[in-house]
């Protein structure tokens, strides 16, 4: 479908220049129309190019040089969202420094389709090219000269009156844009994905919290019988990690939010002018509604990339959270008779044909599976941020493909487990009570009342004979039915006591 | 174009039945030619399949169930044209054990069409779904048992005279199936790809050994000047270290060549026959031409994948290895004027415009990346191998996902390296002499001449003068010209001498 | 000597009681002086304790059930210390609650010993115990409460007058006092040492920063030359990394200055009195000089370990940032001859006796396995941190044994790196001119007086033959010598133009 | 006790030859009989080395250049041994090249007491020096000489008449030492303590499989009632998983014992003679009863640890699968109540004093604890491995501490499990019993007798109303009490089947 617009819209445009094109001797553009091929030309020579593609020489290239994992491993999208937005502030403040409008504009345009997504099919790169992600910079630099000459009616391929470098890629360079658009990505999808998702996850276990405030139920250290809570103590817990999850994240915005544009090839910022950075910068705030500053260190910014291999680290740790809070689920689901089976998680999909009440808990599976992807990517991010070289990083696709993957696997896995989970988990409460009853430790509330060793007699003689506590306490004639059922009251013993001197 | 096929393969064979079937009563599959999707029953209802599928009911929830991820990270492939292999085998071996051989060879033929990649697009699910890869079992017995369904004339969604579990998943279970599909694609990648990859790149380095014989040059320790070594013997090292990537790797093998089929749901092989197991090893063997045989303890292959976690700890090491092979021929080839430079490595792309001669090490920036991200792979799969419970691991798609990832990227990469880098780097010779004629260290060479204190002090003249050992020698009256070049021979050096008592 | 010291405090004071014990009948503790051991009872049996030790039963037995790493893997000082604290704490405030001012005179005077080290020889447990830390809390209390005894003129073992549990552990459990030993030994080594050393790292790099600022160098990008920069640029690249280290440690500081005292058991509070979590944190506060709080939520604070977790990420994000710095330092000062030599990094070993100006960086490796250390313990964190269940995480030794070692690492490293290299580095200032001039991309500067093409032309040239730039011009015409001293000038390629119209 | 043994030893032997050196005008040599120290000289100058100890001037100065966690960090002990082995044996073989053999004798027999162990205090050294363990290197050459000296009667201090370097490092260089020595280190620790107690814990599962193979229990897929299978099945897959490690772990023995000694500084084997490098590596084998051979390619036994790195990766399998094996153990004890509670694992501590019964699984979590200490270590050494440059990886110190404390951890770990954890498991019969029976999925058993959808019926029929399958059976009027029990026989479901035509 795509190519059927494509080539739809240049009949429409250009074909008349293209044909006239073709008889030129000089032409650097060549369109085959039996083979679908335009010929484009660079100083290393000639060079076939899908006619119905706004690409140029250098992607080109860089498909026939990178054939690395390339149905999959795709340089992702949200990358070359944010380069559409850098190079259309970059349009924006260049008209005060020497572009001319009418360029400027046709950039622009070109610059909000590829923001708008209407071009994703024009960026076929791999992940696995230039460590500097010059061959994604060039793609969207012939990309959008190339859109840009469509609009004012020139020759894709021409270079005019859209010059890919000198016009799109003004003031700029792979080593200060590559970063930038890994800066203004991820803290997009933070912002616009992830954090979103931990604040419905949040808000659906406090949910619960409150649900689930009254049902007491036995604790758990070690995996062992220990005092009681309640569930919603329990599920408390649960939602104050994710709080906390939401607070780390926040905690990185800052640092993510220094932009390199304006640093150039090494830093320096040769070939920009004096307060592009800032206005670039600024820019690109209004753009994306999220404030955007100049790196205030431009070597930093381009030779390292500590800021996403620490906004990995809080990625690392939220998953490490909520993989807990997923196997804590999963347990407390487990049976339907054979387990703890304190939860009735939702039955999304058949279980089994012979086992009814069979609910494989899938939702907490797909969750620390993505759990420890990230925690995986995190370590590929650590690894492409410690080996860079002087005056530039070049792990950058490395490093902000992991960290868009991991912000798209916890952002997606939250509103799945969300929906298909959290918000549908319902207690057994006969379950429940029964394991609380059943405990020995309430034993510890006859401590003030039998004395430390009876009581430990007590618990030890149900214990060995598998019988209650209280029949225990009753056999051993300890105490009465009505004593015990006065003195062991759970709800008594899930928070602090008042202290009476 | 799959679609258009799939409509007019319906319609040919089997519209005539589903219209019959649409009015039936007790129709378990309709077709809404408006819409394009007909309607498929299980025990948890309706749901709507797109008509030109041949999954069914378990696929579509899962489809809806797990939107995570799901433009790119899809259950790999290789996974299930393993898959399609091991129902195959199963479904010959099933006649044994009273499969009708028509059903069989229906299936026979479905699954052969799942190997051949002709049925690509009817497996949509994602990674991230149930641990046990359940989903993706169902969708092959989905498919395989409506392609069979449709080769026999019967009506897709209609189970008959195909139906998904019991034939076509007879005497499986996804908790032996999958770990097989891992086993089997897992082996077969490494066989076809990267053990291949890795003979090459090793071929590649061989040829370089022997080209650069002769070339005597500095070596470097710490990254300081060391005593010298010839070129040759320097990339022996890289030689080597692949061929032990290679060793290294096909000492997995015999792990990774066990199989789970036969164990069924939890080991026992519950619903399998005797033999099952043994015959359907020998079947995947004569299918794959690989010599597979059923896993000694089928407990232990459901429960774990440690000889998957083993595989990967084995491709960590290969990455570990040509991150540093990559890193010196980028770093032996950095300059043009102000690196080491003693490489020349291709041209692949346009350098820069303005600086000619600049070469980025593009193909050993795509190589080291890659590593990264293999062991970056490896610690998911770490994670994943060790968060087993009881009779199963449910992270098994992380874990196959991570390996297959893996093993294709370094296969890529290895071919792209060789091709790209490996086979075109020439030796900077003038500038290798001139380094090599520069170093201090050769002056190792005069101990038995002038004596250690009077070399120790020519070399530390030479070092504060900045001045050869030559010239410096000779300034201090050490030695003539003649003399120098007759003991300082470089070519003494690169190797263990001859004792003489 | 310790045991000598030890010994000799027994005969002072309370040799007599011991001897009179000894013929109790009912005595709980038997010193033989013979064998140098005491025999302490507990509800499993008896069990013989070294006679000049303050540790007890729970100790003893867990010394003889985990010989794991025995030799070297001791639970960090800095967590027996901070036991120390909060215990001191917690006597401070039960004395509100009913513990006698006597009794919490003497343990806060036994626990100031605990802080200030005098018993460090008294704490022998690994890591490899339990996994709450039960053990080496009660270690602490063991300690803790029998140095007590001993101040009071009571018997050793005797749990008279000062009960480890009863009065030492008041309104505390394992559960709780753990993780809060593990946030104020984290913060506190993190305040004292960590930030300290980062910061005069950073001074370090800021003298260098100014030094270096009139030093025009290469630039280098893929480890090709690349445009120029000042070397005081280039190290303020460095020094910037280093403040945003600080700034990335700092932030994490909020929440491990969270304490989880206060939640006993699961979290609730179970025998503790209403405001105790409050006081006990103030007086943390007032004992450490640092803002600690009470946990807002103690199930979080026991269930899960996320916070040391995040700043274990932050430590990682530290070391690959050093990591980078020692590296590039490290290749700025490779050579002498045959590297990139543009740095002297001090001599602090005899280099190899036979080349002189061989100085390994020495300094730079050191530092690079530490921050490989550290991200290898980050890993281990971050599955101690995933794999909690229920109400309490039960990898907290490890967790803190990780934390703990690399921030000795870091802060040490810093320490050693900066002293022994950092300031110590020298300019090379004629190699870095020859560089710099050699380089061929000075050439843009051209551009704007003999046009692109010739400037290119110009620079092919120069690279073809191994000539200068210059000679190269002027071989082909364009430019005088003069000429090219006038248009060629380093010095205003480091910095954005001024725009001009 | 050293020290006095220490002084009393050189009074006895050279205090005389000390005292007359005192007053030489050329002493190289001077001891301070106050201080404690004696004054020794290198190429850099004066320094202080402790009287009683056996190091020099390079022990002496990487002390003061190196304080990074220097109470903890040392160089592992069995590195150093390993290091007397090789030297001892290169002492051997030098008698063949040039060696006294007076002077070989001495050496031989100061590298036994090294071996031995006699002078493990005097190496000091952290691992955190330089990355070559250069100052390793020389702490040995340093011990052995003074140590050698000594024995022949002369003045340590003096080189005379046993060279450091030109007699114990002889034919050598740190750069082929000191891999050797972590070759031979990791060989014998894997060898005579990790595969040893692997064995052992195999052999203790394997009673376990034949003690337990009647009890027949529920299986557990994704935590959820599964298929029944036997107990002796459930621990045969432990028992299988820990052959397959010592598998593995055998596995890589082949390439760990491929030793670097006689590839000198770079690899070329230069100022050794040919056949050196063949002789050293039989003498070590005989001298540590393990076939050694030398590597066939000494530039990729410096330049890389790839082989150390693969043994890293099998160590991490191993921690993968003995996590997974103590986290189900945990699990499958967890209770006494509220849990699992189908094994009762023993008893070691006292468990909380309130709760009779609970028992902590306390070795479970020191086992799991210490897996993840392995994991965070090859994540350590992988880096390590990645990260050499050309003729030399300067990671080794890093790598082989990482490896030795992996190995050494699992060791001790497999040990304290065993003895204390496994040999004491029992299964908890009633608890098992009652699980089994009350499961569902017994049902499977009825579908030959009452037809699938009868038996589904009967299953719901049991989960919603919490009844027994026989109940519901009896209820629903399907059979009888005793053709249940004829019928339902879970004994029949723990294997295939025989197949009847």
């Amino acid at each position: 479908m795509n190519r059927l617009f494509s080539i739809s819209r240049i009949s429409k445009g250009s074909l008349r220049s293209i044909k006239s094109q073709q008889i030129s001797r000089f032409s650097v553009f060549t369109m085959s129309m039996d083979s679908g091929f335009r010929v484009e030309r660079d100083t290393m020579g000639e060079l076939q190019v899908p006619a119905d593609k706004y690409w140029g020489c250098q992607t080109q290239r860089s498909l026939q040089n990178f054939k690395i994992a390339n149905k999959t491993d795709k340089m992702p999208i949200a990358v070359i969202h944010a380069m559409g937005t850098l190079k259309k502030a970059a349009a924006i403040v260049n008209t005060e420094f020497g572009l001319e409008p009418k360029k400027s504009e046709a950039i622009q345009q070109a610059c909000q389709e590829v923001i708008d997504g209407k071009l994703d099919s024009s960026f076929p790169l791999v992940v696995w090219q230039t460590g500097s992600g010059t061959q994604t910079n060039m793609n969207c630099n012939e990309v959008i000269s190339n859109r840009a000459i469509e609009i004012l009616g020139g020759v894709m391929g021409s270079k005019k009156p859209v010059h890919p470098n000198d016009d799109v890629n003004k003031s700029q360079s792979s080593n200060d844009t590559f970063p930038t658009a890994m800066h203004i990505s991820a803290t997009l999808q933070i912002k616009n994905n992830l954090i979103p998702a931990l604040e419905k996850l949040a808000d659906s276990f406090e949910v619960k919290v409150k649900a689930f405030s009254d049902i007491i139920k036995i604790g758990r250290t070690h995996l062992q019988d220990a005092t009681p809570l309640t569930l919603g103590q329990e599920f408390s817990g649960y939602h104050h990690m994710v709080k906390m999850s939401i607070e780390r994240i926040k905690s990185v915005i800052p640092r993510l939010s220094q932009l390199a544009l304006g640093g150039t090839a090494v830093g320096t910022g040769l070939n920009t002018y004096k307060t592009f950075d800032v206005k670039v910068a600024d820019q690109i705030s209004k753009l994306t509604n999220h404030e955007f500053v100049t790196a205030p260190n431009k070597f930093e910014a381009l030779a390292s990339n500590d800021s996403l291999v620490e906004a990995s680290g809080m990625l690392n740790a939220v998953a490490t959270s909520l993989f807990k809070i997923a196997s804590d689920i999963r347990l407390l689901g487990s049976g339907p008779r054979c387990g703890l089976g304190e939860l009735s998680l939702p039955e999304n999909e058949p279980g089994s044909s012979i086992m009814p009440g069979k609910v494989n808990p899938t939702q907490c599976e797909a969750m620390t599976m993505v759990c420890a992807q990230c925690i995986g990517n995190h370590t590929a991010v650590t690894i492409g941020g410690m080996n860079g070289h002087f005056e530039l990083n070049v792990f950058k696709p490395l490093i902000i493909y992991n960290v868009l993957h991991s912000i798209e696997l916890l952002s997606d896995a939250c509103n799945s487990f969300r929906v298909n989970c959290v918000d549908g988990i319902e207690p057994n409460l006969p379950r429940i009570n029964t394991l609380l009853n059943e405990s020995l430790m309430l034993v510890t509330a006859l401590n003030p009342y039998i004395g430390y060793d009876n009581a430990a007699k007590c618990a030890k003689n149900a214990h060995k004979k598998g019988i209650t506590l209280k029949q225990s306490a009753i056999d051993m004639g300890l105490l009465t039915s009505e004593q015990f059922d006065q003195y062991v009251k759970p709800e008594n013993m899930v928070g602090p006591s008042e202290y009476k001197k």
